[in-house]
C-alpha cells in the first residue's frame, strides 16, 4: 500500500511534528545553538498560524501520519497591486524524505489557496548558493534577477 | 542661498507632483506605454498612503518646493521575528536631482522610521544589473545573497 | 418542491443581486436619497469582500437562485482576548422574505465561521427601538446591557 | 506650582504604573479574583502596544510623574465608510484622581489622533447603568441609541 502524499493547513495537534521540522529548517539557515532563534519567537510565530486576524498561514505535508515537511506564507500589500502578493517565507522538506516530491507539492499547494484567493502573485527568496533548491523552483517559477538587501536596525 | 533637502511624509497636496517621480519609477522598470499600471491601481496606491488602517508609507524628499524623490515601504510580519518587518519596495530620484544624496536620504529617512517602531529590519530588491543603485546600497545595508523566485497565478 | 436556504460566502457574480440588498439595508438606516452612501463607498467595501488581505467578509442567504439576505462582518483586535473579536457589522433581509429565517441562518452561519476559526466572540449593535429585531437576537445572543456613545471629527 | 496633564503614547518603561490602572479596570468590570483575565491576555495586549502592525494603541495620562489613567484604542473597517473607525476600547481613571478632567482629556487626545489620522468616526460602549461616566459622555459624544447584543461561541 502506498501512502498519498498530502499538503493541508497545519493543526494545533501538529505541534510536536512541526516544532522539528521548524527547528531544522531554521539550523540550515545558521539559527541552532547560540544562534538559534528566542524560543518565544517560535511560540509566537506558532501562535499567529491560528490567529484569523493575522495573514500568516502554514502547510505542512503530512504521508502516513508523518509530517514531511512544511511552508509558511503570509499576504502583504504591494504598491503595484490592488491585491496583496504571498510571501512565500520558509520551505522546508524532511532531510530523509527529500526528492518524493515534497517541496514541490508544497509550493504548488501555495498555488491553489493563491488562486482561491484571487491573489496574482507569489514569490520567494533562496540564497543565490542554494543550487539544489533552485533545480525545483526553475521548474515552478521564475528567477527574477531582482536580489535582496537587507539593513539591521541596531 | 541653499535650499535645504527635506525628507517627509507624503500629504494629499502632494499629488501633482508625486505621479510623475511615480510614472518616472514605474517607466523605470518597464511599466509605461502599452505596459503601463493600471490607474486604477494607482488610484489604490495612492489612496493607501493616507488610509491609516493600511500599513503603507509614503515619504518624499523635498527641496526649494520641488520633489525630488520618493519612497515607499510597508509593514509585514516576519516568521522569524515577532516585531514586523519593514519592505521598502520602491524608491526614486528625478533624473536631474541625482547624485546629490536625495536615495540616501530616503533610506536614512525609513531607518529612522523603523527604529522608532521598534522594527529590527529594512529590507529591499533590486535587480542585480542595477550596479549604479548598488554603489549606494553596498553603503547603506548589506547584500544578503538571496535572490527572488516568482510565480504569477494565471 | 421546496428549494433548500443556503448560506454561502458571496461571490463576484452576486454583485447585480446584491446591490438592492445592500440599498435597502442602508434606506432602513436613513442613508438613501439625499443622504445616501456615496457610491465610491459601496465600490471600496465590495473590493474588500474580496480583497484576501482586508479582514471583511460577507455572507448571502440563497434560495432557489434569488439573494434573501446579506451579512456582513469583520474582525478586529480586542484588548481582552488574544484572539481577535467579530463585529457582525450588517444584517439585512428582502422585505419579503422576513418571518422565514434568512437572518437566524445568517447569523448562525457566522457564529459557525467564528467557531471554526477559533474567535470565540461575535457582537453586533441594533437601535434599542429595533424591537421586532431583537425578538430574533434574544434568541440568538446576549443583550449585554452596553450602550453606544459615537463622535464624528469634523 | 501646579504640575500639568499631559496625555501621551504609552512607553515601555510606563509597565509598573500602568498595570495597576489595567488592573483597576478589569475589576471594575468585574474582571478580578477567579475571573481576572489571564496573564498572557494582558502580556499580549501590552504587547501589541509597541507592535507597529499591530492597529492597537494607549495613551497615558501623567501628572507629576504618576499615571493618572489610560485608553486603549483600535482602529478596525467599516462597510459604510472608506477610512477605518476607532473603537475606543478602554477608558479608566484612577480612583483617587477623579473629577479633575483625566477622562476628558484622554477622550480629546483619541479625537485629536483620529484627526491627524484622518479618521473620521470614534465609538465606544459603555453600561447603561454607568450614569456617572455618562454625565461626561454626553458632554464629548453622541449617545448613539445603538444597544450591543454579543455572543460567546463555546
Amino acid at each position: 500500500m502506498i501512502e498519498t502524499l498530502v499538503v493541508r493547513p497545519i493543526l494545533a495537534s501538529d505541534y510536536p511534528r512541526w516544532l522539528p521540522l521548524w527547528d531544522g529548517y531554521n539550523a540550515f539557515y545558521g539559527r541552532s545553538g547560540a544562534t538559534a532563534l528566542a524560543p518565544d519567537i517560535t511560540a509566537t510565530t506558532w501562535g499567529r498560524f491560528f490567529d484569523a486576524y493575522e495573514p500568516v498561514h502554514a502547510l505542512v505535508a503530512e504521508q502516513g501520519g508523518a509530517l514531511l515537511g512544511l511552508t509558511h506564507y503570509l499576504l502583504h500589500r504591494s504598491t503595484t497591486a490592488i491585491a496583496p502578493s504571498i510571501y512565500l517565507q520558509d520551505l522546508f522538506t524532511a532531510e530523509d524524505a527529500r526528492g518524493k516530491g515534497v517541496g514541490r507539492a508544497l509550493i504548488e499547494a501555495v498555488y491553489d489557496r493563491a488562486r482561491a484567493a484571487g491573489i496574482p502573485r507569489v514569490y520567494w527568496q533562496t540564497h543565490e548558493t542554494n543550487h539544489i533548491a533552485m533545480q525545483l523552483y526553475d521548474q515552478l517559477a521564475e528567477k527574477s534577477g531582482f536580489v535582496v538587501y537587507r539593513h539591521m536596525i541596531e
